[in-house]
């Protein structure tokens, strides 16, 4: 089955809104084995929508949209790939009675005229039900069997309609398709592309019927190997053996398989070893803590911390020693040590995590350029001290800086 | 002059990476007056690449790629765009020298072989420098006078190649163009979208020339006008007219107009006040922290503050009163208060903010129900207390908690 994406907004044309959603949509599919061959972005005109969907469909057996289902005056989806069909637009007494029904629950009265027009749907279109917003997703076939189902734009909105509607749709659909494709990713951190490249040199050209792509990112250098076979135990084992043989050359940069992140697995190590977690953060100003508690159930891990920001926070709300500041400056081996400790100390936790560095874009100099970290971990009282230089803006280099605290946590529980 | 974007990478197409280079493409062509008006996404393998850059060249003037220029085996996008143009690749022997002189001062060694085909460059090529990494970009132009530019994938070389060496190079070329395009996004928050379609009604259609587009995300719904005119000053008094036409309708919910945060906005209200700030989180772990100190220069307002992750600390960091954990819990109106209270109390700071919540997607209850978030603002011992409900997954419920947050201190500060 070839697959195109079509995402629809001026929002997202115009580089106001970031589109997650074509990510979102190509790893879902990837789940069941249908994968995207090209992804195009359209703002909300109707000609740009039509024109838009009417290409992919001219290349592929099935086109998702996403967005321009809302009620206002630019969501214009339905209507441009109704015309492009030659069908005609009609109310659904069942959506009206549902978004009726679902704004008296919420706001306590009549549903506004603009809500009315999500009733409306292309004539013979079958309805994709959303259980996380009013708009519905639409799917729509011509005569040749060709399809393009329609996806609200909002995220929560079109995951939850992808994963109810439209996956088990595809799912029954691809069941008879004879080529097996299975793909993992090892992520890698603390290692750079290029010296990857030259580690794994002779296999960067495909082991057999395996192919290898090199995904960079902040967080590291993703490799992701896809094997491709008529017989899935084949593609299954090509694909063990490909892993087993970049997992060896690698060796401890690889810190998962799969789309996980290093917190998450920083929080299963220590929840492994009974550790809890304190923080204390200068220049990240609290990114470390939020991504740790961004992973659900990091209560049983995660203490807490203490935004260290300004230097008298540091001395006292950590008791960092005030004259190894004047002596050494605040982005230096012995704050970080303190830093790291005094959360241990203030907070009762087994592991300390102290960052203090030159976030940028200003405040640098020639001993301390911008992007210069350092970072302690402290686990019950053995610190390892880490002098880094990143690269990138303040976002970057702050982003980078926790993953780096991470690894450096991460490495010493597989120690 | 019309342009389209393609977008090279199997970790876009399937959804590894998100596309960040998209939306910062298109912003910054806005800003010298050029639309983009299709962008595609096309995987590594240089049929898909020729392929997507052909169709777009088929009905733009010019076409912007980002990513493939790198030293690795699936880096295909100059040789495919060469043959799509019929022009062979050449070696380029100031490249050849820039890299290895680079490669030498960074690494202290020759040249990896995997690196050198860097070097290549179609035949009739103008080379786009690259201050910010090693791979060169590439502009390449047919006999018709239509063009191809070829950026990096990697965000921080793209942007700095496209303000360098491919803005300018666009900006004069467009002199000439005789639409004026002006535009302008007011940014709103604490309203929903159907409440703001409601409110700017008979706006929604268009204001004479000039149009108006609805942006949601997580943090508000901004709102987007823009108008045409062949005379620049036409322009620009019919888009001021109609911006001040929203700001009256929409009221205090408008915090800014352009691309600022509403952390910056915050920072600055503070800043003109001489107001420092101290943050007690609990369930945003330290993302209104991170938020707050990812503005450059956050250092003279925000002192820091406390991650309260655990009870323990709320209690012991920032004198909760277990009593109240106990007969109100963790997620309730005093608690909150008592964190705005003990961060500017321990801290010694003039505004404290104090938010604790249930971000799921475990631990809520019939009465504190997933998306339940407490706000306390103490402004100099003055607290407004704010109970929300926060809809989405767990990364939307803490991000909209601390926007919300930011929000009613901007609120208390303008009042």
């Amino acid at each position: 089955m070839r697959l195109e994406v079509v995402t629809i907004g001026d929002e997202l044309l115009l580089g106001h809104t970031i589109d997650t959603n074509a990510a979102h949509l190509a790893r879902e599919l990837a789940g069941i084995g249908v994968s995207i061959v090209r992804r195009a972005t359209v703002g909300d005109a109707a000609g740009d929508i039509a024109a838009g969907v009417r290409d992919a469909l001219d290349r592929a057996d099935g086109v998702i949209t996403t967005g321009g289902l809302g009620p206002t005056s630019d969501d214009l989806t339905k209507e441009s790939i109704a015309a492009l069909f030659g069908r005609r637009m009609v109310l659904d007494e069942r959506i009206l009675a549902d978004l009726e029904r679902r704004w008296a629950d919420r706001f306590g009265g009549p549903l506004p005229a603009s809500n009315r027009q999500q009733a409306m749907i292309p004539e013979g279109a079958t309805i994709l039900v959303n259980r996380h917003g009013s708009a519905p997703g639409i799917w729509l076939e011509n005569e040749r069997g060709r399809w393009v189902a329609m996806l609200p734009g909002v995220p929560r909105e079109m995951r939850g309609m992808l994963a109810d509607e439209l996956l088990p749709r595809l799912a029954a659909r691809v069941g008879a398709d004879p080529t097996v494709v299975r793909s993992a990713v090892l992520r890698t951190t603390s290692m750079a592309e290029s010296a990857l490249a030259d580690r794994l040199g002779p296999l960067a050209r495909g082991i057999g019927s395996l192919s290898l792509a090199y995904l960079p990112g902040q967080e590291g250098v993703d490799l992701r190997l896809t094997s491709r076979d008529a017989r899935a135990h084949e593609a299954d084992a090509a694909l063990a053996a490909g892993l087993a043989a970049l997992r060896e050359r690698v060796g401890s940069s690889v810190y998962a398989e799969g789309a996980a992140d290093l917190a998450a697995i920083v929080l299963d190590g220590c929840r492994a070893r009974g550790l809890t977690i304190a923080v204390a953060e200068s220049c990240t100003g609290g990114l470390l803590g939020a991504r740790l508690t961004a992973i659900p159930g990091s209560s049983d891990v995660v203490l807490g911390g203490v935004i260290a920001y300004g230097n008298r926070v540091k001395v006292e709300l950590l008791g960092v020693s005030p004259d190894d500041i004047s002596a050494h400056g605040a982005v230096s081996e012995p704050v970080a040590r303190q830093l790291a400790a005094g959360a241990r100390a203030r907070l009762s936790a087994d592991v300390g995590i102290g960052i203090t560095g030159v976030a940028g874009p200003g405040g640098g100099t020639a001993e301390k350029p911008v992007g210069t970290v350092w970072i302690a971990v402290d686990v019950r009282g053995e610190a390892v001290v880490h002098d880094g230089r990143y690269i990138g803006d303040r976002e970057e280099i702050r982003f980078r800086a926790t993953q780096r605290a991470l690894d450096l946590l991460r490495r010493r529980l597989i120690d």
